[in-house]
């Protein structure tokens, strides 16, 4: 197994029939976490896990990355030495039609 | 004050711009109280804390009342020593566009 796919083993993902709207709902109720999900919202190639500024630890920023993996909200993939995330919209469009472009718009 | 008034004081509410999208979401995001969201969805004159059976006890059921009351989805008043609580769906509608019909609509 090379090392780039023991990353990919080491990060799952829940396939889109696996995705549960509790735990979605749950992923994106967090400010931290909607700072996260805004920001990979215009990055549509995804973006290095250090590349949104925010006022939390590495490990802060891992904990929320990993809720948000296992939600099924983001995706993550190897890059060399870095971690590439990019939103699942394909996915949560296709199960809940309305709800990313809901919370993205939402003025408060 | 008379009793009715006093019950009404205990259970604040949010307005419409106190309204947050973070609590909103972590609100809906749980099991038990999509359950309650569900039900109240179908009733449009609201229905009695009682009305909705959940598989919890009745100190976790005013928990999950509370949770929804304080996010602004839901909204509680006493009618005698009844209280009927209705969703929100005019505030989340305006604030929150396809919001709440995605989550009612959510597969799983």
């Amino acid at each position: 197994m090379s090392p780039s796919a023991a990353v990919q083993t080491a990060h799952s993902h829940p396939e889109q029939a696996e995705i549960r709207i509790e735990q979605v709902l749950q992923a994106l109720g967090d400010p931290v976490r909607l700072q996260i999900v805004r920001a990979l919202a215009l990055a549509t190639d995804g973006l290095a896990c250090g590349a949104v500024p925010l006022p939390v630890t590495n490990s802060t920023r891992t904990h929320h990355m990993r809720i948000l993996r296992e939600a099924g909200v983001v995706t993550m993939r190897a890059e060399g030495t870095r971690r590439i995330s990019t939103l699942r919209r394909a996915d949560l469009d296709t199960l809940y039609p309305g709800l990313l472009d809901a919370v993205l718009d939402a003025p408060h």
